[in-house]
């Protein structure tokens, strides 16, 4: 008899496949005393230099495969294996008490992550998983036990494991590996991430699958519902094969839409852009028929690295988006950086609370050079295509103004120059912050378009961090307030000639939409994979019911009340 | 000739009066090896005894004079002192190492602070200072310098020193210190708190008061504007008595108003209420004038215990404070705790954004058997006079729903059980999160009464941590998106025929003062001092001006235009 188990949903499909019980050898260490030091420096030396070809060329594959931003965590893990307070403590244990290298690696990484997790901060938790991901991989070479990777799979299996790390996912091969299920993760757990970039269905957090599954015993994995069955019947068999040929035929039906226009049924024309994060992303824009791109995440630019991007590699990313773009305008938003992005090379104070501190343009307006380096990029690369300007976290029109100067100044130092700036570049704000959706009149006034950023928004207007499971039931993109800020953001921008865009995880989800183009919003900007099932349900809808629904919608007393009214009347 | 240093001002008044420098004994230490460690840890026993004495004296004396909050900080420092991880440390150190205790000591304490200091946590931080309080204390007995105390002055000074510890203020004695200086701090410090709950002239901050001063030099403080003035001149003598003379007289004039009704020159009548923290503030309320009591925070009988206090515990406390205020309201706030107020007992989890996190209501609601506790207290308490209950950091009205289900039920088992209960009581809510503001109407056929929270509202509005430095220039109460809400919060409450206070630091201040009575404001609730200056200022406003200004403000661009209009119309 089958058995079911449900998780969370990561990454939507169907897969249908033989288990891959994907388990670490075992890395128990013994205790060896009156070693031959020198030797087993040497080992550990030997150990260290096989892990960093292996991440020298798992950072390549990702980087080739997913882009810069999946393959920075490897720069992470590179930096770990020369970083001195740690290995040299390890040889300097080995030296003193005469131990196996094995046991002083054990023993100096729990320290290590003992120490970083007791920081209770999420960086320094990164860093403790960091550690535990490339002392794992020392190990296994010091013992012989070289972990299997997963990129050795050559036939259609299902990974099903405790979790997978981030070297882990980067070597999942999608030819082969038809789906993943874990025992731990969630929605925005790294390989949850990882899944829907790679759009390989995928089911996390199901406590126990790794206790339930046989190795080699077939297995369904619904990454739609968040469904896994082991064992199943030939009736499931049956109706899962049915529900994949439905989601393909679905995936198929959407193709068709890449090169159509976003129009509702009533003809209402709206734009459908995705956010990108480096060029590397512009093959899933154009593939998935996004009409602009609505955020350019500059964050990755600054990442992974130990200093400043130059002028020059800023204008060459920013020039090869806008003209891959071909005159469909491009978003480009300036450094968000501090709160939980962070850059070694920067020295930021740590923060008490640093989702409401030092960040984006507060951060830029301080450190005047950095911003002036990247505005000149931007200006420069406005030439060449639609490219607009966007400030992130602006609180007050001070800032804004402020910021806008220093555009000014740049411009025209470039123009005395000779160079070619576009004189028309629109320049406009995210709207993330509660007091800048209240004043969006005085606002609109000044900027050339808003784009509302939801993710942020929402935790200040809730003040609920969103990756605070505690919290995060009050993260409610339905709830009637977050709905009459956006509306004060649309009519405000409207009022004065200006348009609205959104760039959160609302703008593509199918409950938001009926209700923000009810509202009048004029861009939605999500991830590339997004663009073509919303576009399919905008053909279904008539804004003016979505207009009448959004009204009511305002009124109500609670999240769930509109999300009700919602999935009735159009889903 | 005299000099003269600007700093913070930190307590209003003007004092005159020789200089008395205050600082510590050299607290220089030896390594001594190959010492007697049984004779070392003995000495140092009694070092500890006699600090733990001194520490019993200050809090009794703390708590006697200025109530349960102010001395909460010394039972922190108790705990310094029996903390085994601390004390057996240098037990071990001095037993092992042969090192004299001084010595070891002072080592471990640097060690302890170093730790807790890059915790990069603020409540960590406060640990590394408790620490470094405390080892001062315990190490100037062991080289028998006892700290010089504060509480032996005899002779009418100002004391000037680097910073005053919570040890130092809590042994000032008002009758001869008439003022103090500091070289750090800001106007939150703790030694800033302190002065204006003594009522002390103030001025922290001058970063170098304490070389600029000589021993018994004449010294001007002027607490209003942040001025010191060094070695005076008989013209700068005579001007600033001139000055004191004047503070003097207006603050006779007053306590003319103590019993004077709160009514606009127009006649419109406010109520001007006190905000306390402990049954202790009564007599500061009494004295004052205030009307009611707008805010009375319970979390200070919750802090500095071992455990949570009992349901007949807060039933005394509650009951004194309704039946002191003799009919007047008295508005009780159930408990805020989290964020940045922690109860040791609770193990609260550590958040990545405390202010974002699991507190107030969040935590109330989860944590029920406390918060039942509390409620039954409440309710029991209303039997004997005009309490009113308010829930605090309320985000949806699922919260509301939920607490008050929650209220009704213990008010039912109490009816049953035979208690008497007030059945009108009031219950109303804190509006301090965004969403709660642009909600109003919704939340206003529900609740009894709205009282707005600025502290938290400009925070989350603005997205910026009002104790963090860096981003504090965003704490903007004048900001035209705070009066907005502020505006949205009060209308929806009048629509429904329900009444809107306030009891952030906002509602004392004198330049929101002809806002908010323009906008409509019902309740002003502030820091007792407050009361009658306020009273001073509402009977010189017309209410009819003060809303056409209210009106103007709200289209204005930035809080600095507002500030200047309200400047120049009404100060």
């Amino acid at each position: 008899m089958s058995s079911q188990l449900t998780g969370i949903a990561a990454s939507a499909g169907i897969a249908i496949g033989k288990a891959f019980r994907y388990e670490e050898p075992d890395l128990t260490v013994e205790k060896k005393t009156d070693v031959d030091a020198g030797k087993e420096i040497k080992n550990f030396d030997a150990a260290l230099e096989k892990s960093r070809a292996e991440l020298e060329d798992i950072k390549e594959k990702t980087r080739r495969d997913m882009g810069d931003e999946h393959a920075e965590i490897f720069s992470a893990h590179l930096l770990v294996l020369s970083d001195p307070e740690f290995v040299d403590a390890v040889r300097q244990k080995v030296q003193d008490d005469k131990v196996n290298a094995s046991f002083a690696l054990n023993e100096l990484a729990d320290q290590f992550i003992m120490m970083f997790e007791s920081m209770d901060n999420e960086y320094m938790k990164e860093r403790a998983a960091d550690i535990r991901d490339v002392s794992k991989r020392v190990l296994a070479h010091l013992l012989g036990k070289p972990i299997v990777s997963l990129a050795e799979i050559k036939e259609e299996v299902i990974v099903v494991g405790e979790d997978l790390t981030p070297s882990d996912t980067a070597q999942l091969n999608k030819e082969f590996v038809k789906g993943f299920v874990t025992n731990i993760g969630g929605r925005t757990s790294h390989s949850a991430i990882m899944a829907r970039s790679l759009e390989i269905p995928a089911v996390v957090g199901t406590k126990s699958v790794t206790n339930d599954t046989e190795q080699h015993e077939m297995i369904i994995v619904d990454g739609i519902s968040g469904t896994v069955i082991i064992g199943p019947s030939e009736d499931e068999l049956a109706a899962y094969r049915r529900k994949y040929d439905e989601f393909e035929k679905q995936k198929q039906e959407w193709a068709k839409l890449k090169n159509e226009p976003s129009v509702s049924k009533d003809g209402v024309h709206v734009e459908l852009a995705a956010n990108i994060g480096t060029p590397d992303d512009l093959e899933g824009v154009h593939n998935n028929g996004a009409e602009g791109i609505g955020l350019y995440r500059t964050e990755f630019l600054y990442m992974g690295r130990e200093e400043l991007p130059t002028e020059e590699e800023q204008f060459t990313a920013y020039k090869k988006v806008v003209e891959s773009l071909d005159g469909r305008p491009v978003v480009i938003r300036t450094l968000d950086i501090g709160g939980d992005k962070e850059l070694p090379y920067l020295d930021l104070p740590e923060e008490m609370n640093p989702f409401l501190g030092f960040r984006a343009i507060r951060l830029c307006l301080e450190m005047d050079d950095m911003f002036r380096t990247q505005l000149r990029a931007l200006l420069r690369a406005s030439a060449y295509g639609n490219l607009k300007i966007m400030f992130p976290m602006i609180a007050t029109l001070q800032e804004f103004r402020e910021a806008k100067a220093i555009l000014e100044e740049e411009k025209q130092k470039l123009q005395k120059e000779g160079t070619d700036v576009n004189d028309k570049l629109e320049l406009g704000i995210m709207v993330e912050i509660p007091s800048t959706a209240v004043m969006a009149p005085q606002f609109a006034k000044e900027v050339d378009f808003f784009s509302i950023g939801t993710n942020d928004l929402i935790q200040y207007t809730m003040a609920a961090d969103r990756m605070n499971e505690r919290v995060s039931y009050l993260y409610q993109p339905y709830s009637p307030a977050i709905l009459s800020l956006v509306k004060m953001v649309i009519d405000a921008s409207h009022k004065e000639g200006k348009w609205t865009g959104m760039c959160g995880e609302m703008a593509g989800d199918s409950t938001a939409i009926p209700l923000l183009l009810g509202l009048g919003l004029d861009e939605f900007s999500m991830s590339a994979t997004s663009v073509l099932p919303a576009r399919s349900q905008l053909l279904q809808l008539s804004k003016e019911e979505a207009a009448k629904a959004a009204e009511e919608a305002l009124t109500y007393s609670t999240a769930e009340e509109v999300q009700e009214m919602v999935e009735k009347r159009f889903l």
